[in-house]
């Protein structure tokens, strides 16, 4: 099986965590195959800009870990508010958005990006 | 895509921990697609029988969540000691073994399975 690491075989999901804010969420690829690619995201106090969707053509499984955070669906009337070990299954297509995420501590995801789409998006 | 949940589209890793030592591992679906299986795992004080390796087809990427656990591959002379967060690549054929988990806290993993194998092996 083709298979391409970030840049290790082992690691941990709280290490290297900022200690202030950063400007950017932070991405780090875990595990890259065709088809998948797992990555933690890292986000202090960022969220998706106003009357931004994002409309994915992956399925994504998406768990909270650390932090704060809270997402909306397009097809939902009010935001879920996630607590660490908070997960979702966000299907092809099913819009969403990040309405916010905590600064201390930062808010840390892990992500499971599934589908044919070789780079990343959203 | 084809896709199978376990039952849900959402929920929490730390939910429904068992109040008392399980006789058993519990294993709960979360994702399951062809070609790729992401479990929950919670162990508690579970190992692997004295002399057993595990010798998987499959490649498995693994994270501790919550309490503790040793793991040790059968080319490497000591046990990693895992704390929250350490996460592991476990290349296919690459032999390892449970060395022990925690009883209280139990042992929380999350575990994406990857390969071919159409059903559970350790």
């Amino acid at each position: 099986m083709t298979k391409t690491h970030g840049t290790e075989d082992a690691g941990n999901l709280f290490a290297a965590l900022p200690a202030t804010p950063l400007g950017e969420e932070r991405f780090d690829a875990l595990l890259t195959q065709p088809g998948l690619r797992l990555e933690r995201i890292v986000s202090t106090g960022q969220a998706s800009p106003p009357g931004f969707w994002y409309d994915q053509v992956d399925a994504e499984w998406v768990v909270l870990l650390a932090g704060g955070a809270s997402l909306r669906f397009a097809d939902e009337a009010t935001p879920r508010e996630l607590v660490p070990g908070d997960w979702l299954y966000i299907a092809p297509r099913r819009r969403h958005r990040v309405e916010r995420t905590s600064v201390e501590p930062p808010a840390v995801w892990l992500a499971l990006h599934l589908g044919i789409t070789p780079s990343r998006q959203g």
